[in-house]
């Protein structure tokens, strides 16, 4: 039986106190954060540390995010301790950034110390040189030995993201012993999914579930339990490929190994929906002509300018081509000005074909579902369906355009039909040339160790307009005009 | 101190045996496909068998995929009970159907009733209600009302994506009541993350993480050791929303809950993971111009190609309207053809500004960032970045423009600087509708209720389109030929 409640509702008791800043979504709502800017603005903190009481740091970094750049720090000023270090693991990179350069060193270091490894790295990365050793000087021994160790691995790579809290146990062990040594305390992971059982060398044997753990009685020996086709992850691996392996076998957590299959840490899936995020959005944004670090709404504009002029001129390099193509045929735009009419047609519909077929080809390179195994039969598909494509639209625009050509009483008798011959023909080409440029350029790239996302449009409009432009002109200057 | 080792490498002793089947990045080889494929058109079963032997069900999900589309079955009917139910889970959505289709349906009711029943649900619910009935009918009773009510919530909806196995007790247990009950079995998830805590009617409280409740003695009461602050999730809230939630909370599992908050089951992260992927897959393809159903490799030409159709048909609208700006003024262009050589950079950057445009906003609204409370500034900041790159290749363009049109001896004397300033007073139009469009459209989208990364592309490009013709053929039609 389903219960009749619509779509996304919360009742009352679903609701807790702090979610009255929540909209029925679990977003903050525009009032609560315009009530928080108004209190800042008031000096009225009292009311504003009451406000933010609740707050889940979640929520707490999203609004700092959207307040004003001005009252961002201000916040956390009145805030002090009562703001939790985990928000600042939480913010927007150029936000975190923002508030970090305004506070005190001190301070940066007692946040950090309470967080995990993967958490306080994400922090501090980004300090200055003097700044980040100031913070590291302040943490204890501990803390500082692995929070370097963390920073020493490249960014983006499992010994970034991982944390080097862990909890292994020797192979031998029994389930009672273990609950044993857990319930006595110690340097623990606050939150962890499964037991590592390990051998005396610290190399891992397997991994038993938390929940499978549970079920056993005490005397049980790890070896029963454990599964032994563990999936490990190198601790140089690059974030996309640990989040390729999470997605594609379901993982929860997963142990982070050296060369010698050592443990060295704990990469869990909570990181790794963050970098299935993030890498989607950056071809998205790359198939945009966007660079990921000026996507966020915090950016300055001078920065996002900057960075949006550059793949604009390199697109204008793409229309000045184009262009070069059509003032190739001057002479025959000039007779037949219906030409310069129609051909935006032409590229417009083969640069969307291209975008098409460059789209799925993007996006089935990034879920490696195509591969050096079907990369032969998919481009036969792609092939097939641009022909398919372009017939219907070649018939399609060459009796349209041949009847407008006629109707409007252009050229001499008869010249509608070869016009709408022309433009038919044209059409065929371009599109066979967008599927095949639409597969190929990203496959290409992608072979010799680029990234299709990011440069692909380019070639792929490129082909589809100098193609379009040289078919349609070309063929009406030999059929149409000579 | 990093270890050596090069990215993404492992040694011999990080790889299972069953990983001779993989590359270093995890994925199947093309070889190990090949030779699969061949043992299949060799009726060598016991091969066959030998070398899907050891595979993860996610990997035989992926071999399957690749094989071209005769041989799938072929496979599963080799393989027989060798093949593990949780592959069914695993494929992608046509492969799935299609082995379904062909599979007995006492054999897949045998593989349904190994399943969890989100996974279940996912099996059975594109099969044609016939085989549906017979498969439901050859469950056991608890099974098959277990399905049929998670078939009974929409699609999309956390009633289908949860598992109704979940482990819940009452406020008043201990820690070593629970681990007895654990032990003596029963009904229990096969993996699970927290103990839900409930009320006498089965209202959620709270939740332990196992790990915190393995650190607490025998006599801990769960009241004692439970986080209030839980997030719960609305059995009929979207899968997006519900993504949302994990992802700003860091959520492993959730506890899932009908009106009177009553708990009905429970949604784990690793199914988020592939919501995640999905819905910025689904954008990414929206803004392509593709149908999520035909992304997929295993997708029939036909079913492409009238997909693909309808997108470039609306494509057809919008540059079918561009034309007839242009063809407004094509006694302009018969007097000076230079206009008909440098229209497309128009249209094409203001196309590409756009795009850059709308897809920051489609992604900050997929995030949430863009929300009611910043989307004045944002349209601010979109207003000054067109300005400056507007402003930016309006001197660019302009004086480059002029002095190719003196160079050719184009017009009269002076009549280069006329055309110059005409496309850089366009180029500034443009580029502002442009920013103007990929902002306002999409939120306005969005506002409406409308997904604001299927249509958007459409309305900007015609936006672009038409401001950018409009803008440099009417300019030239004033100054420069009147």
């Amino acid at each position: 039986m389903v219960p009749e409640i619509s779509e996304g509702q919360f009742t009352d008791d679903t609701v807790d106190a702090n979610d009255a800043a929540l909209d029925e979504r679990m977003s903050l709502t525009a009032e609560f954060v315009r009530s928080v800017d108004e209190s800042l603005l008031d000096e009225d903190n009292e009311k504003t540390r009451g406000l933010c009481e609740e707050l889940r740091p979640a929520d707490m970094a999203d609004l700092l995010e959207q307040l004003p750049e001005g009252r961002r720090y201000h916040l956390v000023e009145v805030l002090g301790p009562q703001l939790a270090p985990e928000t600042l693991a939480e913010l927007a990179e150029e936000v975190r950034d923002e508030i970090i350069e305004a506070m005190p060193n001190a301070q940066i270091a007692e946040a950090v110390a309470e967080l995990d490894t993967d958490e306080a790295a994400f922090v501090v990365q980004d300090m200055d040189d003097a700044d980040r050793e100031e913070v590291l000087a302040a943490l204890d021994l501990a803390d500082r030995l692995a929070l370097q160790a963390s920073l020493d691995y490249p960014d983006e790579s499992a010994g970034r993201l991982m944390q080097r809290e862990v909890f292994a146990a020797p192979s031998f062990s029994t389930v009672g012993q273990i609950i044993d040594r857990l319930r006595s305390g110690g340097r623990l992971p606050d939150l962890f999914y499964e037991v590592f059982v390990v051998d005396p060398g610290y190399k891992v044997l397997g991994s038993v579930p938390l929940s499978r753990f549970l079920k056993a009685p005490r005397d049980t020996r790890l070896t029963d339990l454990m599964a032994d086709d563990l999936v490990r992850v190198p601790v140089l691996m690059d974030q996309e490929e640990v989040a390729y392996l999470f997605e594609k076998y379901n993982l929860i957590s997963a142990p982070v190994v050296d060369e010698s299959d050592r443990l060295v840490g704990m990469m869990t899936v909570d990181d790794v929906v963050e970098v299935v995020r993030t890498e989607a959005d950056e071809d998205l944004l790359a198939l945009g002509g966007v660079d990921r670090e000026e996507s966020g709404l915090s950016v300055p504009v001078p920065k996002i300018a900057r960075s949006r002029f550059i793949w604009l001129a390199v697109n204008l390099g793409t229309a000045i081509l184009a262009s070069f193509v059509i003032s190739f045929f001057d002479a025959t735009i000039e007779q037949v000005v219906a030409l310069a009419v129609l051909m935006p047609i032409v590229a417009s519909m083969g640069g969307n074909a291209g975008t098409q077929t460059l789209t799925v080809a993007v996006r089935n390179l990034a879920t490696r579902d195509l591969t050096g195994a079907n990369t032969f039969r998919v481009v036969g598909r792609e092939t097939a369906v641009s022909l398919i494509n372009g017939a219907a639209f070649a018939v399609l625009l060459g009796v349209t355009a041949g009847i407008w050509y006629e109707a409007i009483g252009g050229g001499g008798p008869g010249e509608g039909v070869i016009l709408g011959a022309v433009l038919a023909a044209a059409m065929v080409v371009t599109m066979l040339s967008a599927g095949l440029a639409g597969i190929l350029v990203p496959v290409t790239l992608q072979r010799f160790g680029a990234d299709p996302a990011v440069s692909s449009a380019v070639f792929v409009t490129t082909v589809t307009d100098v193609v379009g432009f040289f078919a349609f002109l070309g063929l009406a200057a030999i059929f149409l005009v000579g």
